[in-house]
């Protein structure tokens, strides 16, 4: 009766304007929401947290991604893990809490216990002497670790362009030593728009301006692109002279062991990525409302407090600020069509303490406040973007650029799904 | 597997029986619902307020019907406007608020600006210079206001027999003068029931006598209707004395200058319609506990207090009481196929003065008791039929006969929505 | 576009693995929930309470099963009836209440009126002469009591096999004398989970040894299977022993005239069932932490305390326990693909006096702190086999053949109804 042919989502995919923001089934659909969990969040790499989540051996993370359920654990090995939280029995999840530390991981229901370092069924009451404890092991998940950033992957086949991504992104990570660093605090927000449209907020700063009062202390204005030919001269010439400030720094940065100019892979590999050291505004040193260092104790080995931030984006679900003294590192996760969590953490050395090298509230306000409001933002687009009034708007060609990349690699994902 | 091909719209339309209740789909389903904003909400007039919701210049009212949000406004020349609620860059709603004052409707998100006036866009920063702005400007809402009652229409070509119920009512508004009232009022209530089952509470007062203690006081038994047959020879003649009443009642009005006699078109216009002066019972000035006007300062310039009240019903979604007094309007809106909104305004002449011309809970006690009490039988009902027992059952043809013509006319809608 | 033709209900029955849970959609899909209202519930005998629910004339219990609404009611005969709760005019329901006591039906939105005894319609203002009110009568629901254990069906033509399962069951219910009880404690628990999820937990006490402290005292280990081979000699002497005890008392039970040795046909009638009278621990009187009476006024004319447990289950919905003193007895509707009501009754003597013959507590704390645990149970094993990574386990061919029975069962259920 309601006649949807036109409304396919390859029929969508089809008539896709580039350079225009995406039909509204795209942000609205159930259809499509399920869509993109298979096509995206169930076949790529997913950025789910950092070793730092389960520092000691036996701890256990709870991560739930659409609708699986995964245990990211340290073995008494110290290795990390990442296995389905299903028993193999009747399929219970195994740890209902986000946090737990384990000896072993034992099924509450019949008492069905796995080893933590291979998820091996070592126990298994009355199933009687027919049953093949092997044969009901524990599902691994694929797992990678650069660095320290955790990224896993539902598929049989995993993209292998994540060691390419890897190879890349270690010189840029490695000063930063992930893996000493502990998380100083951790938070979800839930915005209430899907998961796209959250992205498409991070992919642009376009309206930084207008909505983001703390960030934009320490943010340059002329860091995400402009149109000079809307510009009065005076700007120009502010705008050009950032540009030249940030060639000069690169320059000083890789001289002393920060590769800092960038790559842009954005939607030219399935997994998409983009990194920039950006300078920072003021005193220059880090994404604080005084932008100086938060935390005393500085990251690794690093000395020079001044490194501007080390910005590294993802596709599809993540975004990561590196400084000299702390990292603050982003992972979205779609919850519904028009639900979306937003879960950051604060990162420090492992060894600054509280109240003594760092203060909290000083290290985590600014994206508090900024998450706040590009929730406030993102739910306004959602709401709007429902009405059959809505059409497809344009995007900016000078500031809104890295939103049309993540937009075609959203493309090619689904069309490539789709076959 | 479950067969629903007996239970297709058309299907379910083709074997309705005329004077029996609709089957359940219509009042459950979410594939009819949807067809009911399609075939109804977004293709006939809907009524959504009045000019005094916006009564000074820059005012902007929010409106949400189904999937539109809408603004209502009043520009800088007085006119009042209506525009889709969303911006034409990404989508976002440009007001969130449901009230809201402003010399331009500027988006949050990159500050798109719009004009009052005709919508036009006048500044979108970072576009560069092959951007067109003219072409995106807001996107306009079709809208009719009949001597301050607003009307809208969503669809491209909006039914024109507008015209004709607008010429036919138009002199039984005037002497009401609802230009110049004020919203001394309003309420939202939200009744558990698919909206044509509030259309059909409000469609007969069979229901009266057993649930509406307070409104029984000013309203007659006998003005919606009764079966003589099963009444006593007391009860007939008091039936006979109130419509010998009416009729010289509406003489009286109609000499005075307020049209009373009535129109029902409810069934055999698109735009359907019916309208009648109803004497009030006791005092006979107003719909109140006392029968008495709550508002000292009368519509318009109105001077004689015992005008009874004047209904004007129109299909899909209000119905509406004016008195000599005061105005009680009513906006149905669907929400799920199992909620909707009962928007109730109050207004008064816009200079009354509360605590010194009118009493609020004098003016708005009477209704608000009455739409608790009908909200409830609305969702008596939509949880009654939902039951595979339920079957359409008969309407009374002396006493649910307006029921009927809402479901002629509802009918008539989605047929010559399906072709 | 996804494809989902392999996900069938006809093509997941049909690759079922006998003795293994059933695959994901079984307890997570919408439509398959459909289904099972569709094909078991509003198909086969549903357990839905007790006679002592309206222990009056007048007595009214409303309950409600998937979009069903049913009342079932003591008429002034002292009958118990079951009509559906949907006014015969517009669809209302009769009844809003979860009880009542009532002279006659009135439907409080025209007055409709119908009478006890035959669901009449006895009243219908306004309708006109040529209305014929016998034609708009009440609808019944097919209603069975067994002993005072009320089952109703919502087919046209109930399975008849309910009346060998009443044969049966008779001699063991009567000693207990269901009639002359009263509903001391009764209470809902809404578990998380699918209402197979929920009947599968019941099947088995695999899972009792971790989880019921409680209940594990007046139940023996061995009661519901084990497997010797993965036994100590030590064990298997203790549930050696075990198995002679209850063999023993059976004949001595049945030599008292309290039929014990059971009957298992769940998975060989539509109305399937199974009955077993077993040993309590300790002092082996009642399923009370002290495995004493909890009622010192013992159920008909019963003067030995030490029956043990008399153990009923039903397809698809139930089961009870009766011991001397005190019946539990368990009724399952589902709400939504993962929400199910657990419905229980206490019942003891309805001459016992709470203070006095029993303490409230006594009576059912036991079955309070195990129905909370199993609901955590059935959330736990719903949240894990939600994932794509969960896949049908083997159930103990040990402790778990009655929920493989509950399953063969289900299945024949729905193959029956697919034709």
């Amino acid at each position: 009766m309601l006649d949807r042919s036109n409304d396919t989502p390859r029929a969508l995919l089809a008539r896709r304007r580039p350079g225009y923001s995406l039909e509204a089934p795209f942000y609205t659909s159930q259809e499509i929401f399920d869509l993109d969990m298979e096509a995206v969040f169930y076949k790529t790499w997913i950025y789910v947290g950092v070793e730092a989540d389960v520092p000691d051996e036996g701890d256990v993370r709870r991560i739930d991604i659409g609708k699986y359920s995964i245990l990211i654990l340290r073995d008494d090995d110290g290795e990390v893990r990442a296995y389905h939280n299903v028993c193999r029995h009747r399929g219970a999840r195994l740890v209902e809490e986000e946090r737990k530390s384990v000896a072993k991981l034992v099924c509450a229901y019949h008492s069905w216990t796995y080893g933590l370092e291979e998820g091996n069924l070592i126990r298994a009451d009355h199933m009687g002497t027919e049953f093949d404890k092997s044969c009901h092991n524990l599902k691994k998940v694929a797992l990678k670790s650069i660095e320290g950033l955790l990224f896993v992957c539902f598929a049989d086949d995993p993209p292998e362009d994540i060691e390419e991504m890897a190879a890349k992104m270690t010189p840029y990570l490695k000063p930063h030593d992930i893996r000493n660093t502990k998380v100083a605090f951790e938070m979800d927000l839930i915005e209430e728009g899907n998961w796209k449209i959250t992205m498409e907020n991070n992919r642009e700063c376009y309206h930084c301006a207008g909505n983001h009062p703390e960030l934009t202390i320490p943010l340059f204005e002329y860091g995400f692109g402009f149109a000079p030919d809307q510009m009065s001269a005076e700007k120009i010439e502010d705008a050009n002279k950032y540009l030249c400030m940030a060639d000069n720094l690169h320059e000083e940065w890789e001289k002393k062991g920060f590769p800092s100019k960038g790559y842009d892979h954005l939607d030219d590999m399935v997994t998409g990525f983009r990194t920039q050291r950006l300078p920072l505004n003021h005193e220059g040193e880090s994404q604080t409302l005084n932008t100086k260092v938060a935390s005393t104790k500085l990251l690794g080995n690093i000395t020079e407090k001044k490194l501007g931030g080390l910005s590294f984006w993802t596709q599809p679900n993540s975004w990561h600020h590196f400084m000299s003294d702390h990292i603050v590192t982003f992972s979205v996760i779609p919850l519904t069509p028009d639900r979306t969590i937003v879960r950051t953490r604060w990162l420090v050395h492992k060894d600054a303490v509280e109240g003594v090298d760092y203060d909290l509230k000083r290290l985590n306000e600014t994206w508090i406040a900024t998450n706040a409001q590009d929730g406030a933002l993102v739910g306004m687009q959602q709401r709007g973007l429902q009405s059959p009034a809505y059409e497809p708007g344009p995007y900016s060609p000078y500031t809104e650029g890295l939103v049309d990349k993540f937009i075609n690699w959203y493309c090619l994902r689904l069309k490539d799904h789709l076959g």
